[in-house]
């Protein structure tokens, strides 16, 4: 089944708006078995309700066009191995894993003996699929080590595109937070039962990868969906309006999924995606000490509705040609809506999926807050690279914004039943 | 209003199983006027439906009885000025401010002027008030200072029991995560809410107060009412079965409010509470190679339904005589349950409102994840201090916890419109 045709899920908040009755909490759309972990729920049939639980398997992975869900547990893997058939082992138990827990079960049934640690960490158990998504991604250290090594024998079929992204200006990474062989990126509408998944996909890991670093975000600052409303990010904005949608199948085949042919040496990935992971860590408290009208012209929108500073509604086109007194464009050039909007990047567009985070706070009482941005894009040489180049440069936004991590990963495509997640570049 | 009759609202989770139609996420309980921000919404009446806002002001403060929600941004100030003027001028700030975010309405209403600094952040806008309660503490540190100086002229007035919690065997106490002036317990069903509301207030004390630490608590671990259903810790058990709830105000009465005459210094404190908070680590990754029989060991109650090993269901009494094979207790008397039930503790008993929480991970790629615990008791001295001194001592549950941060807060009872949080204290 292909994960990218489930569109038929709002946002939680749309559908607390919309729907009726226990449906909502228990029922799924008839769409794929699910229900609380330890007890079968009947299927119920029911159009306007979403999916309580998304299919894992697919032509795409799941949580790329999947209507972004509310909460995120982000998480980066070292290999700790050296032997490939491990790393097989490791996907395959992974897959295995991420189709029970994206159905609502707990990993591997009930223990058989009381004598033994429990297959599933169990915190999870009682509630719904939550809509989680499993998504994985294998970074340029997969392939190749520090000094070039090829580590598992797969660094003929490395895709051109996969290195270590830039450094950019006014980069502060820190490598703690950056990079990783592999990745995983739990969605979910609990965040309960997005951190069960990266728990226990790390406790499967034990001896073969280890947690690098992880991330929870615990609120989207995306739409995947023309069917969700665009949340607001903590400068208090509506981000990412001009986002692609899972509604646009021909831009999606354009601008996010790799196609055969992209690269050669990587037929693989043909069906994936490239996922870039950036902790941007976002300076509030200067933020919040400037006037309305600064930040408008910083964003290039107005605040309440999210509109273009040219008028219009939200989802209008801006029109970077319309001046106002002075024969100044209403919306500066240096605005982040002109540098990130696709007539200003060669057509690119990109399909952000990215999550507020807050992480206490810093010595002098300022909040570790900002934006986790996800992006998802066909090719990062060409979308995502010159874009950052050209915002870390002259985006009037980035005196308020601090780039602490990044990495880019191979997102390959959706495992059929009976393949595990990447096998076709181990074939 | 007196706060302490709150008890329509059942958690979200039986909010989605039970309500229908729009009113869930736009209605309230004709209990308080309340709407998205920014617009108005036609007050519903619907029993069924719990109110979509708390009222700030009532005998008590909101956030202690109020049924737990789901998600926590707790923070810990400390003042920065030494003139009390200043501090009863943030008081009466923080206190106009949270009874506007409570109802689900911007701080300071929009701004006058676009070339000023917007009054409100704004990234709640448009969202419901989610049940956003905001509860003020004064920690001991607001008295005296570290030589025992008189800071605000508030010494006087100092309750007894309002000192710095002993050090306990095995704490690991992080100073930058422990203590604080001040302390703002923001609790909401979205956490964009409960952030936006730390964020306002730690805006509004600029010049007065610096946040000292935050914590994000992602899920509650502890019901506050009969109408909720016990969740799941770290460990997959549910703990807190025991726990004071809201339907038992003869109970409240004894265990939770401070009484008229229990200190007569701080008479000020009269239907108020003190809030114990521990950060509280959990070292997942060596419980979960634990049996299951070795785990339900250590808690006293079986996994799947949180009964307690001498039988039952998980309401029912423990019965820590109940022997079984060998004549042992079937609980073991160093169980967690043991430990902390009233029979063992004098009858103390408490109302837990704490959350699970997820901070990345360490150095060693485990994850930086556990309990911050959050108590609230009539009496520190009797009810907490006895307790944690014997649980750190011999809890078998210890071998797997660390204590890391700690705090103890007077938490004044509730404001009355026109007055201040904490009022009586500078009276």
């Amino acid at each position: 089944m292909d994960s990218s045709g489930d569109r038929r899920g709002p946002s939680r908040r749309n559908l607390l708006a919309g729907a009726t009755g226990a449906g909502i909490a228990l029922g799924t759309a008839g769409f794929v078995a699910t229900g609380a972990r330890g007890a079968t729920q009947p299927e119920e049939s029911s159009p306007a309700a979403p999916p309580e639980a998304y299919p894992f398997h697919g032509r795409h992975q799941a949580g790329i066009v999947t209507p972004a869900q509310d909460r995120l547990h982000f998480a980066a893997f070292d290999l700790t191995t050296t032997s490939r058939d491990d790393v097989i082992a490791l996907l395959t138990a992974w897959t295995a894993a991420a189709a029970e827990m994206t159905a609502g079960r707990p990993v591997g049934g009930d223990p058989t003996s009381y004598d033994s640690p429990p297959n599933d960490t169990g915190e999870a158990q009682g509630l719904p699929a939550a809509r989680l998504s499993i998504t994985f991604g294998f970074g340029p250290t997969l392939f190749r080590d520090a000094s070039g090594a090829d580590r598992f024998g797969l660094a003929a079929r490395q895709p051109a595109a996969l290195t270590r992204l830039p450094h950019f200006p006014a980069d502060k990474l820190d490598p703690r937070r950056s990079d990783g062989d592999l990745c995983v990126q739990a969605c979910a509408d609990d965040p309960q039962v997005a951190v069960h998944a990266v728990r226990n996909l790390s406790r499967i890991a034990f001896g073969t990868a280890a947690l690098r670093w992880s991330q929870l975000g615990y609120g989207r600052t995306s739409s995947t969906s023309t069917e969700q409303a665009t949340p607001r990010n903590l400068f208090g904005f509506k981000d990412g309006t001009a986002n692609l949608k899972a509604e646009e199948p021909a831009e999606l085949d354009r601008h996010l999924w790799v196609g055969r042919g992209d690269d050669p040496k990587a037929d693989w990935l043909a069906g994936g995606s490239y996922l870039v992971a950036r902790r941007i860590n976002m300076n509030m408290e200067t933020w919040d000490r400037s006037s309305m009208r600064e930040q408008e012209r910083i964003v290039g929108r107005d605040r309440p509705a999210g509109a273009p500073l040219s008028g219009g509604e939200e989802f209008s086109e801006p029109d970077f040609a319309l001046a106002g007194r002075g024969g100044k464009p209403l919306i500066d050039e240096n605005s982040h809506v002109a540098l990130a909007h696709p007539t200003h990047n060669d057509g690119a567009r990109m399909l952000r999926r990215g999550y507020n985070f807050i992480d206490g706070n810093d010595d002098l009482g300022r909040l570790d807050a900002g934006l986790f941005f996800i992006a998802f894009v066909r090719d990062p040489v060409r979308q995502y690279i010159p874009m950052q180049t050209r915002m870390s440069r002259q985006d009037l936004m980035m005196e308020y914004l601090q780039h602490r991590g990044s990495g880019l990963f191979a997102v390959p495509p959706g495992a059929a039943p009976g393949e595990f997640v990447g096998q076709a570049l181990f074939a």
